[in-house]
């Protein structure tokens, strides 16, 4: 028996189970002592409406520049609380393993989610191990649920675009797809070209702070990309979306790997972008808290928004004619995130 | 392109992604209309402690006798609330499918989670979707995660079981276990193996009705099966446990296919069971109420708790005898669950 190695019997809920609960998952992500654990977590009293959201993760390669599955499991879940302009405060960690996965490996998964749990300000209170024969899943899958709390009276959703907006994005599109298509591919690409995934809560709070109830929509443009997900709003809503393809910040090298490989930018996985619908005299301002932010000093007002044809996102492309944007219409690129 | 089956633009965030939802997932699970659709779902407000808690269910086969992965991912996490003597509210679905995938049997797995929530009086209120490449996963992987409230003072939790309570158990054990491995063997093993597949938590709010604050611990030995979880229960609550082996419910032909296979029903999951710590004045009470309900009524009390020494699990035999009980110690039945 390798010791190195997760075995069938570190899923049973037995002694292998309990070993692997006290010695490596539990002190790396939760620091709850074993004599604490129960079925179930309590969790401290908050006040404000709460906001609930879950995403499972197999994404491949599990490492990847710029990130980990780990770390990408926690930024996800962060993000889609963070999307409903809520404050993420708690995460649940259910963790699929394949048999002969190296425990090296899934330390630094762990690892990676306690340091991104840690800087964005959750703590992942709950948890589940379970662990399938070999090649009946691919080294390790992670499904995160969140809860957060809403300490506002904002009315931020995807139904809330209004004729007028400005859409705006807080940095450089297709950062996290390229890099994970280049981890899987082994292609050189260069330093340049590294996972965006980080926690976006902090900056929508900025975001709050500077625009209020001028913020109509917040939503990071994940699987399918921001084409996929100005679609959904512009549907959501109701309303028409012109996005002009020059304000797009892609990153050169992002750019450069597209082009080679016949990619659009805009329809490429981001892990640390969010798209923010501003009406049109708290634009600026709002821009310029973005950038005033780490996370956000690429931040370009992309679109606008009007009131008809209902559904309609259409680009002003660079040589100045309209294209018609739609969702992504196959895959891809599979298991991004 | 094989319209039944689940292709890996399924999972892309795009066109058919939204195909799926609209068409299959959301009708059946959720109820809630695409364009209510957001990152997360806002929660209705509560009053009390809220109980949290998330699994990962990789059951093989995903069909069997009593139940499906759909059903038993609703129930194990209603479950998992319940036993902190919480009342389940909400639940999040991860959905994992592989490549090719039937839709027909996607349907009959969302079909029977909805059923179970409905069942168990739970909303699912939030969801995702991820698909992976044909062979990289075992046809479909569920992780719930699950929030309710717990409406009341006392203090039910595995480091609560106290000198003089009384062991009870809720009716027959392994039922879950052998289903499944009879499912997955093709054995004929006659109609009378079923799986116990249950939601839990109208069993345990009339415990709570009948026994008060005389009930100290509350747990569902899933994995592992009672002899897990009972020793499990002894180390977090620092005290002895004495089984009498005879008071243990077992149905005959489960007793058959375990000595047949060489399996001890002591360490067969269930899911539809639970172990309850009672005052000893309060036992008789607790034991009636559980029998009066329709999961409970094969119920006993199999034990008693006894000061020290700490941590130690025995069980007097059949035979007159006294075994010592430990967890499970490797992997009996994998995939259980």
């Amino acid at each position: 028996m390798n010791n190195d190695l997760i075995l069938l019997g570190h899923g049973s809920g037995g002694r292998l189970s309990h070993q692997l609960l006290d010695e490596l998952i539990i002190p790396i992500v939760s620091g709850v002592s074993q004599n604490g654990q129960n079925d179930a977590a309590i969790l401290e009293p908050v006040t404000g409406r709460l906001a609930y959201t879950t995403d499972s993760f197999v994404v491949d390669p599990i490492f990847f520049p710029g990130g980990t599955i780990g770390s990408l499991a926690v930024h996800g879940t962060v993000n889609d609380l963070a999307m409903m302009g809520a404050r993420p405060l708690w995460l649940s960690v259910g963790l699929i393993i394949e048999e002969g996965f190296g425990k090296a490996d899934l330390k630094r998964v762990l690892e990676d989610m306690r340091g991104a749990a840690d800087a964005a300000g959750v703590k992942i209170v709950t948890g589940d191990t379970k662990v399938v024969p070999r090649g009946k899943a691919d080294k390790i899958f992670i499904t995160t649920s969140g809860i957060g709390v809403i300490e506002h009276d904002l009315k931020i959703h995807g139904a809330n675009a209004q004729p007028g907006d400005a859409v705006i994005i807080s940095g450089n599109v297709g950062d996290h797809g390229i890099a994970v298509m280049a981890g899987r591919e082994g292609l050189d690409v260069g330093t340049d070209v590294v996972s965006d995934s980080a926690a976006l809560n902090g900056l929508v709070a900025e975001i709050i702070r500077a625009a209020g109830d001028a913020l109509h929509v917040l939503r990071d443009p994940t699987r399918g990309g921001v084409a996929t997900t100005i679609k959904e709003i512009a549907l959501q809503s109701g309303v028409s979306i012109t996005l002009r393809e020059e304000a797009l910040p892609v990153k050169p090298a992002v750019r450069g790997v597209c082009s080679i490989l016949g990619l659009d930018p805009l329809y490429v996985a981001n892990e640390g972008k969010l798209l923010a619908f501003v009406a049109a005299d708290s634009a600026d301002g709002a821009l310029a808290a973005i950038r005033h932010h780490p996370l956000g000093s690429n931040a370009a007002i992309i679109g606008t928004v009007e009131a008809s044809p209902s559904g309609r996102v259409r680009m002003e492309t660079s040589i100045g004619g309209m294209r018609s944007v739609e969702m992504l219409a196959g895959e891809q690129l599979p298991r991004i995130c």
